[in-house]
C-alpha cells in the first residue's frame, strides 16, 4: 500500500522480496478486533496464509488464536508463542504423529474431518490417557429432506464429514471413551466477496447446531470458519475488510444460544499487508506485437496467478513516465504459465524499474517453492525502512 | 514400474516419499545414449525435472551434460560434478549475478531470450575480460511473409527472441566484443507425443540456420530442445521414451551441415523411473456418495494434477482384495485443488494401503514445496531396498 512513498528506500534490497506493511497489519488487526471483542467472538489466524514470523508475534499480541492444518502448523503456532488453548487444528488428512503432538500439547479442539479420524483421535488419545476435545467438521451441504437446509454448497468436496456419515454414527461416536465432541465446525470456502453469502451459512449453522445438538452433542462452540474475500482489483480502495459488516450479519442470523462463535480468517488479516517487489531485468516484444516485461519475481514466489489464474493488481513504482502502455508482465521461470498479468497498463517501463506485485500477503509465500532452485524471497517491514 | 513386487519393502518408510527405479533410469539412458552417441548427437538433461543427487549421479556416468534454466541450477550440476563445459544456461530472466556466475565458471554458451541480454552479458562479459560463448534462442514462430516457415508455433509466449527482433539488431549483436553466437536455440514445447511434430520443428530450424548464416552468424551448434512426452496414461507399457524414433526423424529432416546437433530432455529421461508412494489415511463418503481416499501426500509433494490438471495413473499396491470400486484420490492439503485424480479403479483400499502415483519422477520434487508446512518428501532407490 505504501510502495510508491517508500521506493527510494527499497532499492537496497535484493529483489525479489515480499514487503509488509506493518501499520497496516495493525490497523487491520485492531479493527478486527475491536467489533470481535465486542461481540465476544473468537478468532482464529489461519496461519496457512502465512508463516513470517514477524507478522505473527503482532497477531500474537491482539489475542488471536491459531487455526492449523498440519501438525507442523501446530508446532510452527506454538513455537511462536501462541498458547495451545487457542490452537484449533483441521485438516483432512492428519497423520497420527500429527494427532499424537496435538493431544500431547493439549491444544483447545482438535476439528476432525471423518468417523475413521474420530475413531483414530479417541485410541491416539486413550494411549495417552487424555480425554480429547474434539469438533465435527461438518460438510455444509445437509439433503433438505433431512433438515432445513436449502442452499446445496460443496457436498461433493473433500471437507468435512457428510451429515449422512454422522448421522449414522452417532452412537458410536457418543460411546467413544476417550473424545469429547465439544465444538462444530464448518467452513464454506474462501475469497467470499458477496456477504449474503454469510446469512446463508447461518441459516446452515443453526439447522445443523439444532440437530447436533437434539442427536446428544453438547456442543461448547462453533466454529463458523472464514472465507471473507479481500479486494484485489482495487486494494487502495479497501485496505482493510468489511469485518463489522460479516459480524453484523452473524450477530443477526446466527442462532447458537450462548455458545462460543469462533472464526478463521487468513486472506482477511494479511492479503492487503504484503507484496511482492520484483525489479524488471528485459523487455521485449513477441512476433505478434506483445510487449514483455520480465521481472526477477517468478511463480516460485507467488503461485497464485498460475494456480488458480488469481488477479493482483500491479504497479510500477518508480517510473515517472507520462507515456502509459500495456505490458505483459512475466516471470524467471522456466515455465509458460509463469505470467503474472496481460494487458497491464504501467508508465514506461525500463530494466531496473521496480514493480509491486500487490495483496500478495496471503498464500505468497506460505505456497513458494524452490523450483529452477530459485532462492526463497526475503521479507522487508515497512516500520525497519 | 517395480512397486508391486516390493511393497512388502516399502513398508519401513515414512510415506510419502519418491521411489526411483534405479534400474529403469540405466535402461533409460543406455537406450538414449546409444542412438544419440551412434548419430553424435549431444544430450543435455534439462536438470530442472529433478534435482536428486543420486540420479544426477547416474545421469553424469553416461556422458550427458546439463540444460540449466537459472544460476542455482548451473550451480547445482557443477557442485553433482558435471563438466561446465557440458553446461548451457537457457531463461527469459537471467539476473546479474546469475550471468556473473556462469561466465566465472566458463559454461559452454549461455542461450540469450533478448536483446537486453544480449547486451548485458556482453557487458558483463567485458567485465570478467572475456569473450563469452551464446547461442541465440529464438522463438520458433516466423513470419511466413518473411521465410519458408508455415506453422505459427507460440509466437506469443515470453521464450527466446522474435525473429524480426534478431533481424534489427544484427549489425548491433555482431558488434559486439565480448559476446560471440556459436549456437542457435529453439525448443517447441513438452511433453510432445506427436512425432510429426519434430518433423515440422526440423524444417523451421533449417530455415533459421539458414538465414541466421546468411546474416553472418557462424553457427558451430544448433539445440533443437527437448519436448518428447511419456506415456503418463500406461506407463508399463511404454517405460522407456521412444528416443530412436525420434532421432531417426530429426536425422531425415534436419538440414544444419555437420554443426553439432544438442538436444535437451528432461521429462523424458526421469518421468517414469520415479513414483509418488503414499498411505492411505481416511476413506470417507460425501453426501454425494462420492468414495474419496484421502492419502498422506498431497499437492506439495506432487503439484502436477493441482497446477495442470495432469494425469498420473495411480494404484494401490498392497490391497489384495478382488473388488474394485471407484475412488477420488485426495491430499492433505487444506485446498480444493488438491486431488490427484477422480474415478480412479482401485481394488478396495483401506486405512494403512500404500497407493503410488506413477510417473512422478519429473517435475515432482523439484517443484515441491512446504505449504501448510509440510516436510519435504523423502527419497528411497529401487536398488537400496
Amino acid at each position: 500500500m505504501l510502495s510508491r512513498q517508500v521506493a527510494d528506500k527499497l532499492a537496497k534490497y535484493e529483489t525479489p522480496f515480499y514487503l509488509y506493511d506493518i501499520e497496516l497489519l495493525n490497523q487491520t488487526l485492531e479493527s478486527l478486533m475491536s467489533i470481535a471483542n465486542r461481540y465476544s467472538y473468537k478468532i482464529h489466524y489461519a496461519i496457512k496464509a502465512n508463516y513470517d514470523a514477524r507478522l505473527l508475534q503482532i497477531i500474537r499480541k491482539y489475542g488471536v488464536g491459531i487455526d492449523c492444518a498440519s501438525g507442523n502448523e501446530v508446532r510452527c503456532a506454538i513455537e511462536a508463542g501462541f498458547d495451545p488453548k487457542s490452537i484449533v487444528y483441521a485438516g483432512v488428512g492428519k497423520r497420527d504423529k500429527e494427532i499424537r503432538y496435538a493431544i500431547e500439547q493439549n491444544i483447545f479442539a482438535i476439528n476432525c474431518e471423518s468417523i475413521e479420524e474420530i475413531d483414530l483421535v479417541n485410541d491416539l488419545a486413550a494411549e495417552a490417557g487424555k480425554v480429547v476435545n474434539i469438533a465435527l467438521r461438518v460438510n455444509p451441504d445437509i439433503d433438505p429432506k433431512t433438515n432445513h437446509c436449502i442452499d446445496t454448497g460443496q457436498a461433493d468436496s473433500k471437507f468435512g464429514i457428510s451429515y449422512e456419515e454422522i448421522l449414522s454414527s452417532v452412537e458410536h461416536i457418543r460411546s467413544l471413551k476417550n473424545v469429547l465432541v465439544i465444538g462444530m465446525h464448518i467452513h464454506i470456502g474462501s475469497q467470499i466477496r458477496e456477504l449474503h453469502v454469510f446469512e446463508n451459512m447461518c441459516n446452515k449453522v443453526n439447522v445443523i447446531v439444532e440437530n447436533l445438538t437434539n442427536l446428544g452433542f453438547e456442543l461448547e462452540f462453533v466454529d463458523v470458519g472464514g472465507g471473507l474475500g479481500v479486494n484485489y482489483d482495487m486494494p487502495e480502495n479497501e485496505p482493510i475488510p468489511n469485518f463489522a459488516s460479516v459480524f453484523a450479519i452473524i450477530k443477526q442470523h446466527l442462532k447458537v444460544g450462548d455458545r462460543e462463535v469462533h472464526f478463521e480468517f487468513g486472506r482477511s488479516i494479511v492479503a492487503q499487508c504484503g507484496e511482492l517487489i520484483t525489479k524488471v531485468l528485459y523487455n521485449k516484444t513477441t512476433a505478434t506485437g506483445r510487449r514483455l516485461v520480465i521481472v526477477d519475481g517468478s511463480m516460485t514466489e507467488l503461485i497464485r496467478p498460475a494456480l488458480y489464474g488469481s488477479y493482483h493488481n500491479i504497479e510500477n513504482i518508480t517510473s515517472e513516465a507520462d507515456q502509459r502502455l500495456k505490458y505483459t508482465i512475466v516471470g524467471t521461470a522456466c515455465e509458460s504459465t509463469d505470467v503474472f498479468d496481460e494487458n497491464v497498463s504501467l508508465p514506461l517501463t525500463k530494466r531496473g524499474d521496480l514493480i509491486t506485485i500487490k495483496s500478495a500477503g496471503a498464500y505468497g509465500m506460505s505456497m513458494a517453492s524452490r523450483y529452477n532452485q530459485h532462492d526463497l524471497p526475503g521479507a522487508v517491514y515497512s516500520d525497519e525502512l
